[in-house]
C-alpha cells in the first residue's frame, strides 16, 4: 500500500511579483503548502504573507539565509532577479532544499551548471518554474504531434512572445530591463517561453546552429527589449522566434509537419484559467477547382482543475514527495535537462547577436 | 452621365489547371467575359472551352500568336509556366491586349521590367493574379492595421505558404519544380504570397535587406522545395516567412504592432468561398495577477458575394474598362508597382540562398 503523499512545505525567497501568482499556486495544489516567506525586509515578508493570505503561521524571514536555514521549508520557489540565482539556488541546493527555479534559470549555461552539479551532489529536486508546460493542453497537443499520421514528419516551428507594447515605463523600471538584474533582457524573460517551445515542438533535439535576425532593439543600457533568431537542425527542420517588449502580448506557437499543423496562440498564459485552445488541422488540402479547403483547422478546448501554475507545483512537489518517501532515490532528470538545453539555445542566440548575427553553433 | 461599363473581352492563354479557376471567375465577374482559349493544341484548347462550360462562340486558337490577333480579344490571362511570361507578356502587350498575369510573373526584376515597359509604352493596364488582394477581407484587415489607436507601430510581420506535404507525384512531375519552367520553385510559386503579404501590411515600404535561413530543401534538379527568409528594414521592424511544397497547407499571416495583433490562417485561398475569417486583438494584456488576458482576440468574418479572383478579375475589369470607355487616359500604377516590388524581394532572398545566406540587399 502506497503512503498518503506528503505535503511539501515551501519557502518562497522572494517577494517578486510573479511570487504572489506562485504563492497561489502552492495553496491550490493539492500536495503542498507556503511555511515561509524571506525578504530582505522582515516587514515586507510580513507584509506579503498578510496581503496575500498565506497560511496562518506562515513564518516571515528578513534575509535569504534564514529560509535555508529553516528545517521544516522542504522546497524553495526563488523568483529572484536572474543575477542572484548562481548564488541562491547553489545555496538553497547546499542546504538540501528542494529547488524550484523561476526563469531565465540563469545567466549563461556555465552558471546553470553549477545550480545543477548543486543539485545533483546533494540530492534535490530541480526544476524551472515554466508553467505552460504542466497546462493538460500541453500534453495534449504532445500527443498529437506524435500522431505520425496526423502530423507526419514535422518540418518548422515559429513562435512568438511579446508583451508590454513598448510601455515607457516598463522601459524605465522594470527590474527585467536592468543589466546588473537581467543582463539577458527580453531574450531571457519572453524568449526563453519560445526556445522552450521549439526545443518541446522538437522532442528536445537540441538545433545545431542559432542566427539572430540583424535588428534587435536594446536600451540605453545595452539590454535587449526585442530580439529574433532562426534555429536550425542539420536535417532540414528549422525553427523562428520573436520575442519583444515593444510590441502587444503575442504568445504563438505554430508546429508545421507534413500531414498536420497545430496552432495556438496564447502558449504562456491562457485567455482563461480554466481552459485553453489551440487548433490542429490534418490530412486536409485544396478542394475541387482549389475553391477553399477540404477541411479547415479544428478547434480544440482542454480544461483543467487546477491552472497550469498549481500544475507545475503539483508536480514539482509529487517528485519530491517521491524522494522524501523514498519511492525514488534519485532527482527526475528530465526537469534539469530540458532547463540546461533551453539555456544552451539562449547563449547561442545571445552569441550570435554580440558577433554581428553571424551563425553560432549551439553548445552540448 | 457615365456610360455603362464596358464586358471585358478575355483571351486565355494556355490551359494551365489554374485557368479553369480564372475562367470561372472571368464569367463570375459582372464585367468580363472569355471568348478566345489559345493551347499549342487546337483540340486542348476546344476541349477546355467544352469541358469547362465556356460561353457558346467562345474561339479556340491552336497558337498563342493567334490570339494575340483576335481583335475582339481586350485582355489576356497569362497562366503559362514562368520561363514563357518574358515572351509573351511582352507580345501581349505589343498586340495592345491588357495583360493579367499569374504569379510568379518573371524570372527576376530584369524580365519583369521588360514586360512593365512594354505595357506601359503600350498603354496596356497590367496587374499580376495574386487573388487574396482582392478579398473584401483584405480591405477589412488593412483598415485596422492603418488605426493608430488599436495596431499602434507596426513591429513585424511573420507570413508563412506552403502546402503539398512532399507528396511524390507533385515533386516529380509538377511543373512548379521544373528547372527549365518555373525555376524558382517554391519560393515564386508559394514565397510570393508571402512575400506580397509583407508587403501589404507594411504599406509596400521595401525592406532594406533580406537574409535567407541556411537550410533551403532543393530537389535534384536545384530547384527550390523549402525555403525560408527573414527581412529587415533600418527602423527595426522586420519579417519573416516561409514557403514550403513539404509541409502541409498552411497559410498564415501575423502581423504585429505595439498595440494590436492580426492573425489569419487562410490568406491565400479561404477555407470557403463566401466568406473568410481572421482575429484581431487590441488593447489586451495580462488580467489581476497574470491569471489571464483582459480580453482574448476577436473573431472577425468577412463574407464576399463572389469570390476573391471574380473580385480580381472584376477589378482588373473595371480598370481596362475605364481606359476603353477613355475615363482614364493611362493605366493604374499600384499593381504594377506592387508587383516590382514583390519581385525585388523574391530576387533578394534567391540571391541570398545562392551566395551562402549572406544578407542582400533589396533592389529599387
Amino acid at each position: 500500500m502506497a503512503e498518503k503523499a506528503p505535503i511539501i512545505r515551501f519557502g518562497i525567497m522572494g517577494c517578486a511579483t510573479i511570487a504572489i501568482k506562485v504563492s497561489r499556486a502552492i495553496s491550490l495544489a493539492p500536495n503542498s503548502t507556503v511555511v515561509a516567506v524571506a525578504s530582505r525586509s522582515i516587514d515586507k515578508a510580513r507584509n506579503f504573507i498578510t496581503v496575500h493570505g498565506l497560511p496562518e503561521g506562515t513564518r516571515a524571514y528578513g534575509s535569504y539565509e534564514e529560509i535555508l536555514e529553516d528545517e521544516g521549508v522542504d522546497a524553495v520557489y526563488v523568483p529572484l532577479p536572474t543575477s542572484l540565482h548562481l548564488r541562491w539556488a547553489v545555496a538553497t541546493a547546499e542546504k538540501g532544499k528542494h529547488l524550484l527555479l523561476d526563469k531565465p534559470v540563469a545567466l549563461c549555461v556555465a552558471d546553470l551548471d553549477r545550480i545543477l552539479e548543486a543539485c545533483e551532489a546533494n540530492g534535490v529536486q530541480y526544476m524551472d518554474a515554466t508553467m505552460w508546460m504542466h497546462h493538460p493542453r500541453t500534453a495534449v497537443m504532445k500527443e498529437l504531434l506524435s500522431d505520425q499520421g496526423r502530423f507526419g514528419t514535422l518540418r518548422s516551428i515559429h513562435s512568438v512572445f511579446s508583451y508590454g507594447g513598448g510601455d515607457p515605463y516598463f522601459l524605465e523600471n522594470d527590474i527585467r530591463v536592468k543589466p546588473d538584474l537581467d543582463a539577458l533582457g527580453v531574450l531571457g524573460d519572453a524568449g526563453w517561453y519560445s526556445i522552450r517551445a521549439i526545443l518541446w515542438a522538437s522532442d528536445y533535439q537540441l538545433p545545431t546552429t542559432a542566427v539572430a535576425i540583424s535588428n534587435p532593439i536594446k536600451n540605453a543600457a545595452g539590454v535587449l527589449l526585442s530580439c529574433a533568431a532562426t534555429l536550425t537542425w542539420d536535417d532540414g527542420r528549422f525553427a523562428t522566434f520573436h520575442c519583444s517588449f515593444l510590441t502587444h502580448i503575442t504568445m504563438d506557437i505554430s508546429v508545421m509537419g507534413s500531414r498536420g499543423v497545430l496552432n495556438l496562440t496564447d502558449f504562456v498564459i491562457p485567455y482563461e484559467e480554466s481552459s485553453a485552445p489551440f487548433t490542429f488541422v490534418s490530412n486536409s488540402g485544396f478542394n475541387e477547382g482549389s475553391l477553399g479547403w477540404i477541411a479547415p483547422p479544428e478547434k480544440y478546448e482542454v480544461s483543467t482543475e487546477i491552472p497550469q501554475e498549481a500544475l507545475m507545483v503539483q508536480e514539482f512537489s509529487r517528485l519530491v514527495g517521491e524522494m522524501k518517501s523514498q519511492v525514488r532515490c534519485k532527482a527526475e532528470k528530465k526537469w534539469p535537462e530540458i532547463s540546461r538545453k533551453t539555456q544552451l539555445v539562449v547563449d547561442a542566440v545571445k552569441a550570435s547577436i554580440d558577433n554581428g548575427f553571424q551563425p553560432v553553433q549551439v553548445g552540448r
